[in-house]
């Protein structure tokens, strides 16, 4: 007997408690939120979408090969890159049909099951393909056909789809040697569209990262400073970070594998960074570097009001094989342990009680919510809370992140949601969720008779519009 | 149009489950806990409100400028401690109208949303001043207006909110070097409240300690030992233990940056000392001498029955600039990770097996509950588990107490609750939110059929009022 | 008034939410697995009991004095190991009537309220003597009369046992100097029930084992190698391993303090193994050479096909003072926060991309769950997660193990349940347990419409039945 392909819905009610005390508030809440702009203030989309408006290829290409997240769940099930089409370091790829690729990723959907990735494709494949049936190895053919047809059609262009997803303002990442020519084609075009830029200069910043010596060369190329002198390579950034801020970027970005920063005076600077660039620094210089840099960027910060990210704590191409093979991004990148007290206090020593400052703190270690960075920001005025981040950016993650933070912090020392994403067609799915979940969490304490109706109701929209505005300054 | 104010109310189920079930479960529980008197244990209460019984100035000085909770989330949204009128290091206070200062709270009171302080304030607005419009700015002048006038009324001073209260017995804390003149006042005065010290010793213990030097000076002088001899040094603790068990202390308080013991030889100990009188010792040095006074506590513990507390992890005065302007306690306290497995075990393998020797652990660090402190403390016949402390003393931190230790250490091997606050008129509100939760957390258990109605009942009373009698020997 | 002896029963619907809808789906989840066979792949019972079928002596020594959950609570509460009969080092016990210890334990039962001990020790009372008067001082003697009586009769034997708890395969532990001989029984007996072991070298891989030295002369003899030289003694693995597989083992497990691995050269290896066994070896060399065979032991398991487990981050026998007189195992041991993604990166970047090599990761250090252990499950093909283990095996631990992997690793990289237990009546209780918090778990996920009730049915099984099978190669 051949059992009969399966229908599929997004529930009205999902990620609502099903009590009906809190289901009926959670409801009440989320209406007021749910039709909301989205406010995307970091993430990872491709400007080039924007400015040239080409059309998504197929399924596979728009779905699966650059989402992290999907392969590394098949690859750790023991279905190799190769098989999906996933491009290897040298830049070859697998001669793989998309359309086969689907295939097995399709007949391995059930492995998504109760993860993030299920909700947010399943969000994709209902709202904006309208499929209700779903997605197995019978029906991958029927997805991948219509999928693809649908990528062909006007609607679904990268602008039409912005515009759809009632998108107010999506900041893309741009490292500063980035000539930033997709956003100036996107103001040129005249499409009303908000896509601004952020300032991310690890790769100028961070000695051991591979591409560190040529990008810094490009740095004094592309701002006619002498970058190997360190004055020069500090009026580089201020610069690039001007133009940048030209080109609508309101924040910086800093990822880096601890949260050390350092309060070196100008001199020890000078000789750390001579030491850096004429390629003698020690793995213990690296890090100081990186850490100096922190308060190098807090302090053009103060002077240029762009707002500070810091998101720490990542061991980067953990798997050496597979780095050797597919390089940079392949989903082999993992949390690490992550100290803040220690680490930040040099810079907050500096910079901590200016009331024109924001650092906006990211972690992948939880057990810093609740005994760190919550006590840390509920105190010191330059501190803000990031919100669950990569690995913990799913309900269970966003709600320890409330559950976690709310009595040292509160709500208004936290900036909303962020998407974080270079999955775009996910991103009114993933706010979607981070609505739902903070709504689900207000009802509670509604619920539980801490707070008054109006005052969640107050909070859910500063939630998910009104704090990411203010704390990005947008 | 001008909105009307606000009625606010205390719910009678607040902090109980929305779940049918488990609130009639929880309404149960708590109907039996609700008016047991109060046990307060350990606190930083003034013991001369109630030596002298004088009333409380006004609004601002009772609820705002003590209450490091408060003004830390205040200034966190960038408000200066000088708005607030805080005092400063030098123990000058910039001119402040107290009026104006309570405005400005009462304007930002929606910061506190969803926190342990916006419960405990409002709980004292409600029950205590029998306020019914909720603190808003547009309240701010009839709340300073109310709770002042309210001060000056004899039913308001210390001694009779303590009976009406019903506080059966209050610990509060002293130095060593402390006359606890208070306390033999009220004592002398025929008034039948019970009011007792606690012996918190950090000042003479704590080489880094910057009042150490004239501390130990004193220490000497009231005890007529030579304190800079190791000998006569721990004659001097010995004496001062006796004359704290004379007013009344059952235990001993230590609050130091980690948890670690030692167990030198009376030789090695000796010589450390000299060190540290000397003003030799390094930075290492002050933190074995405190290793090692623990463990001295502990064999002083064995013979004058005191209850030893331990409260570490905590990296004081995180703010420089703050110290530097406003001194110690003003909000810029942090958690740090700490190791209670390593670091016990000096202590442990002296006194960890002695019946009658009591050590009640506390932490800012929750990762270690389940990890350590449960299942050391379901253990160690010497071991007790303190309650979810300072920031994580909140429903949602109290619960995840429950949560993380009852597998390992059950409930019979904790205390009670402790409120460990110098905020007098919010502590029925902070037993108040214990017996809830603790009530809640049986409620679920008795709902999903773990435990019967009546061990629960049980164990409600346990947790409210008989486990922290016994553990600290009231 | 004489108080009547109060009855217990265990509800149909313990460990379900008490919310009428996610009760309603976990009961029908529940439904599907509850008469599944139980698939124990790891776990401590001694496999003479069914190679004997001998009588179980009486209550106490049953249920009392080997299980060390039990025994450490009550010593937590001032009771000391001699009243119950536990065994000392020496091989002697204190001269105690069993029925004496007994009444102690019933009189104590109160402690276990809320934990893992307390519901499986009901579940052993009600389910397998059918006792239905709750224990407790009163009722001690016909407790004791009653089981011990049973215990006689043929029904109880263990191989009865066996089967009526529907036992379809469980995995016992020995060290490879064991002869297998109660295995070889089991077989030679013709009775169909699976007993297996598993190959557990720790005695001849840790050179700080006080067995060590004569563990390794006898590893030697068994398997005629030269066992002090490198090569040989790798031979001597690679004979003993092949000879537990020939006894049914399909796994091997290490019990580590940390999860440290290394991929020294062979030249390098043998040059540690010579000072290992010369007794020259450091402490640091003792970890090296653990973390060495760990890697070593991955390369066999490529060879043979035996699922690896890693139990790491044990403090083992903290107690000094109760080791010294009791031994080992007397619930003096204590988890460590441990690391993996640095720990486990030399054998992962060896073996970590096999897809027919398993590695099996367990913790005691909740807080690696989403930091680390999901992260790196939901990558490495070769990487899967135990259950939660020893101090998180209970409701709320197996819950948290829950919430905290399934966005990053799903469910499809965890392993189902090990009960890990000496316990041998328990393990019915244990499995139910475990069965009835993931349909617990899941019918949340259903009621908040993450996954559909097909979903939720085919993956109960998969975590009550197929996945331990797959895993573990039964």
């Amino acid at each position: 007997m051949k059992l009969a392909m399966l229908p599929f819905k997004l529930h009205q009610d999902r990620l609502f408690p099903s009590d009906a005390t809190q289901r009926a508030i959670a409801r009440q809440l989320y209406a007021q939120v749910a039709g909301l702009p989205i406010i995307s203030p970091h993430g990872h989309t491709d400007p080039a979408w924007f400015a040239d408006n080409a059309p998504f290829a197929n399924a596979t290409e728009l779905l699966l090969v650059p989402d992290h997240y999907v392969f590394r769940m098949l690859y750790s099930q023991g279905i190799s890159l190769d098989t999906l089409g996933i491009p290897r370091r040298d830049g070859s790829r697998a001669s793989v049909d998309p359309r086969a690729a689907w295939r097995v990723f399709a007949q391995n959907f059930h492995l998504f099951r109760g993860t993030p990735s299920y909700m947010w494709l399943n969000h994709v494949f209902h709202d904006v393909f309208g499929l209700r049936i779903r997605l197995e190895g019978r029906t991958a053919d029927m997805y991948y056909d219509h999928i693809t047809a649908a990528l062909g059609r006007p609607e679904f262009r990268p602008r039409a789809l912005f515009e759809r997803f009632r998108i107010e303002v999506l900041a893309t990442t741009e490292s500063p040697i980035d000539s930033l020519q997709h956003h100036a084609a996107i103001r040129a075009s005249g499409w009303s569209g908000r896509v601004i830029t952020a300032y991310r200069p690890d790769l100028v910043i961070d000695p051991e990262h591979e591409q560190f010596p040529s990008a810094l060369q490009t740095f004094g190329e592309i701002t006619g400073e002498d970058v190997y002198d360190w004055r020069g390579y500090l009026r580089a950034h201020r610069k690039r970070r001007a133009f940048f801020a030209e080109n609508g970027a309101t924040s910086t970005d800093h990822g880096h594998p601890t949260a050390a920063t350092a309060n070196l005076s100008a001199a020890e600077a000078g000789k750390l960074f001579d030491r850096i660039v004429r390629g003698k620094g020690s793995t213990d210089d690296a890090e100081l570097f990186r850490a100096q840099m922190l308060t190098e960027m807090a302090a053009m910060s103060l002077e240029d009001g762009l707002v500070m990210q810091l998101h720490p704590g990542c061991f980067r191409n953990h798997n050496r094989g597979l780095f050797e093979r597919y390089g940079r991004d392949r989903g082999a990148d993992l949390p690490l342990r992550t100290d803040y007290v220690h680490a930040l206090k040099p810079l907050l020593d500096r910079f901590g009680n200016e009331p024109n400052f924001k650092l906006i703190l990211f972690t992948l270690d939880e057990s810093t919510y609740s005994r760190e960075l919550a006590p840390m920001a509920g105190h010191y005025p330059a501190l803000y809370l990031g919100p669950a981040w990569w690995f913990h950016d799913a309900p269970e993650g966003m709600w320890r992140f409330r559950e976690w933070t709310l009595s040292s912090a509160g709500f208004y020392n936290t900036v909303g949601f962020n998407d974080d994403t270079r999955a775009f067609l996910s991103i009114p799915a993933r706010h979607d969720v981070a609505r739902r979940v903070d709504c689900a969490f207000l009802a509670k304490l509604v619920a539980e008779h801490r707070l008054d109706e109006d005052e969640a109701a107050e909070l859910a929209v500063e939630l998910a519009y009104n704090l990411p505005k203010r704390a990005y300054k947008l």
